[in-house]
């Protein structure tokens, strides 16, 4: 059975048309995977997004980020504001686990760098992490290099939301959380582009929830006793095959802004909000030989489309990865319960 | 009578209590003053806001600034940024009349200077605008010293919003836009602050507009003809007397883009979003003798609450300029109908 | 005559060759003029730098800036910041007269557009400045329409250096500054591209200036009685038709600190410090029709190239701004000596 | 005995006085402490500044960063940048090692927290780099937990410079680099500050190198067969006891620019120059109970004096480590000669 979509609950948002997986694997070419660390002591875990099928260290993509509020631990974000690109996977993970995720992610990179001859004696990964201490033992690192590369291997176009990955502990608006996926499709010239958005969701408090404007959050909030500060994350990865620089990424970016505002977010101090993304379209090739390359770009009056796109897919994706989550204890007893085990039954 | 404000509509914004005045002069010192020129050509203005009562070239506050679209002409955020202070007035005003204010505001700090006994070699103005194109003849510059001094003489803690001064041409999600102001409160160890902000909105597409989430510019869509492309901007300024370092200012500033999501802004490309904002707590005196000063600065662990009220007073503020603009006719026979005029007949 | 430069003083900067000018106006396309101010009252004065010959409006070039230290009253970075293009000739001036230089920027933009048959209804001037009130009347405004439509009429590749323009009444390193101008030659892939640095000099020490290496500040301190703090400012104009993205040309402006840094400024507080800087390799066209643009784009492997062309030119135009200027007498007496009576006796 | 530092061989920089130690522990509290690993394989090493001797944790100190070259990879500085505050040791290590002293960092937070009986379950560490890949083997990750507390354990204010911990393996313009430190003494209304540089130097190139304004790289250059691209990266870390914000501390940062200039670097495309900051002035309390608090300020006035300390202090910590380096063959055969052994036999 596949889990539940938001769309489920007879929600639609916005205006764009989404992609036939309404995923951020919309974006041609582009695979995600996880490894689902569940036990006594853990609820956590690892996702990771595959930019592109090939080698990544060989064949950059134009990359960018943008934070929203920087009061978390994601990894890699100062070479990718230097260089717009992006060298590896990029890999969500728990907060305190990022090192080791990062360590995975070199030693990656260095044995396919050795599968094609070259020595990686430098590489920049992006690790993006959720506090899910709320739910599994964080103070105790369970990703390690075996994790990542099961993560990596399993990756595809196909994937699952929810309880996965690195959203397996994450908590939103009060309920369970996890990791979401949307997509839009955008028209430029006559050809079709996709957008897409993946979110660890990890944020924002029960009152606050807005589904499509509706104040949900509050409806639902007198059969939950516990209401929490705002203290978790975000992390945004949104991808797309549309020419754009990284300095149009960026804008771009921005705006997934808007999605998590839609849904009730104010973007508390605690909540580490960052967004990472890439273009498909331009790669950047370590061995190019060339000294002046060309290049395609969106002319920036076409912007809007994308903006708009990204926007909307933040705001669905949310949305998924709070239908998607099953309610789950953890190892000292917490609960957090599901949006569909508390609105679906209505709405469902 | 005094204009209406969308409470009035039966709208109540958020969770936090608002200020006596709802407006951003609920911070103790705070004036804004505005000039409204209103011919057959012109449909534009000066709105300024003074941050304290006294000479602010001698006594800066503390300031800082956030571009969240930087599609704009706002003048004097470098030496905001450097310095994090302010220095003189803000003025806000239409796009291509930003170096006529900016001269006045020159001219005023030396005069200002000059009563007091210095001389002005140096100063910072702060000049923000909106392109009110659509509704005046903008390439005629009609602000110049004398209305920048008119809106700085008439100044006050009791102002007009709606059509008035920088917000008598502006255009929001297709309806008469203007001046807005909402004010949250804030209680920190027993004692109450002010958070107030001022918006000059000229941003957003009608079916985009949500009122507290609902949908209301689709519903009232029908009976509008044109729905343009979202170019405009809408200029945020943030005043509070709660002691925030520039770097803490700046983090509040930033959830401004929450306000403007939830009314259904998704920061179009053509629409210069900028917020800028001041703590009158700890003033910064220019001869100030000693080497070492003291200052007072709110706990980090407490800014959650001046988020969350810079969010709800920026989405009330911006409904307010809804709520107060009035049917505007411009020179070219467009016409930008009221909130009022549509939506009020039902809920008014 | 023309006035000297750094190179008759038998001082050689750097490795890389110079353009047939040494000057910004190397780069093809590029266009520098002047009008100078000198009565009794004022030594100031207005420098336009024009980076192509047709209509920046409608065909605007890649910019982008840096601000070393943002001290300062420069005007239009925030929009240069999000699009990445300059559409208006750049201007530099003294420090009050930035309003007035920017409305000048305005109605030559309107006037263009009517020549084109287009309405100009927002546009973002480019106008930096330094503080020259040692030697200039600087409160009463002496720079305004006519002033800068004179040296927009005069602009071409051949132009002054020294007291002129906006350098006339600044001040470096304790001697007379002005506009200084150098440029580099380089080579990829077999062909020949320029960079030019003009620089308006207004920054500095004496006991700090350095010449190649050289302290010749402290060498030459005994026979100058006044040492002042270093506040002034000093503005850094970039061009190449080297084929840059705006990411890239702003990797390149930062590289202006070395050459700041080996004169002797350390980038004192009250020096606004700031390089604006584009490539004319890839045109913007504001009608532009397709959805998608070819550009070429440098192999960012190849930066280094241009990071040390930009270093040396920019260290070497400051020495031209120095060598070229002569003692000047401002209205209250004051003083500034030329570095030519001071060191040029015994080295010229 | 003693390694050399460069006033050994006569040389003088700047014009300020130094501490008593000349090393960035001149600045009370402040610890450096290192863990050099020289095997067969292996040049290389961990080296950590404690900016203070209590828990960092619970009682963090102000900071800030400076990126003048984001091609590196160090870690922490997202987080840094947000909230101004360091909470854990800062460790220099080598660029493919930063996950791992990352995750030692984490246990060491979670060790320290249980020994004051507080959970850690986020934590920020800042680690940085440099690429000693020439003179190691840096696929290979050497520095782990038992490395990390062996420089933590055997910090203090007396520390060896030269080719240790961070240092073992680097190049600093094709001579062997390494740790350096200087330090600068300021006076503010009567009292005495210090300000302490350390640098890891892995940068520049032969020819580029000067030393007080000589061009010794030059000169010494036809004694040296290679010349390599500058690639590498140069880490500064610079602390204080002046009470400077998060704002200004970064201001003062960005003159490290400076001190690199000033020995010859154009801080090249490959070089991650990095700067990272703080002041023990003012601690940030995590189990601070007031919600406004009192804290003390340079004014901003007085800047000038940390700016040119730190870009005096950064020039001779850069020299330092020259001066310090011995003669260093790596793992391949690769050869790094010592400055002494080449330009000290004239100037020694």
């Amino acid at each position: 059975m596949t889990a539940r979509r938001i769309s489920d609950f007879g929600i639609s948002i916005g205006k764009l048309p989404r992609g036939p997986r309404n995923a951020l694997t919309d974006v041609p070419g582009v695979a995600v995977g996880h490894c689902t660390v569940r036990t006594q002591a853990w609820n956590t875990g690892v996702t990771v997004i595959l930019p592109a099928q090939d080698n990544l260290f060989l064949h950059k993509v134009v990359g960018a980020c943008q934070v929203l509020n920087g009061f978390g631990k994601t990894l890699g974000l100062m070479q990718l504001e230097e260089l717009g690109t992006i060298e590896t996977p990029i890999a969500l993970t728990n907060t305190l686990n990022v090192g080791l995720v990062h360590d995975a992610l070199v030693q990656y990179s260095i044995d396919q760098g050795h599968a094609a001859g070259v020595e990686v004696e430098s590489v920049n990964p992006i690790v993006c992490e959720c506090n899910d201490a709320g739910l599994s033992d964080i103070q105790h690192r369970a990703i390690g290099y075996a994790q990542v590369m099961e993560a990596i291997s399993s990756a595809g176009a196909d994937f699952a939301q929810g309880c996965v990955g690195a959203g397996t502990g994450t908590v939103c608006h009060s309920l369970k959380g996890g990791i979401g996926s949307a997509s839009r499709l955008l028209e430029v010239d006559g050809k079709t582009y996709a957008l897409g958005a993946l979110v660890q969701t990890n944020h924002g408090m029960l009152s606050d929830l807005r589904i499509d404007g509706a104040p949900v959050g509050r409806e639902i909030e007198a059969g939950i006793l516990q209401e929490k500060v705002d203290k978790g994350s975000c992390i945004v990865v949104v991808g797309t095959d549309l020419p754009l620089s990284d300095r149009q990424l960026k804008r771009v970016l921005r705006r997934a802004a808007v999605g998590l505002a839609r849904v009730g977010s104010y973007i508390g101090h605690g909540s580490g909000e960052v967004v990472v993304g890439f273009s498909t379209a331009n790669r950047v090739h370590r061995q190019e030989a060339r000294g002046v390359v060309q290049q395609t770009l969106l002319n920036e009056e076409r912007i809007d489309l994308p903006f708009r796109a990204c926007a909307e897919a933040v705001e669905e994706a949310i949305l998924n990865s709070l239908a998607a989550a099953e309610t789950t204890v953890g190892p000292t007893g917490a609960k957090k319960t599901a949006l569909a085990d508390l609105w679906g039954a209505r709405n469902g």
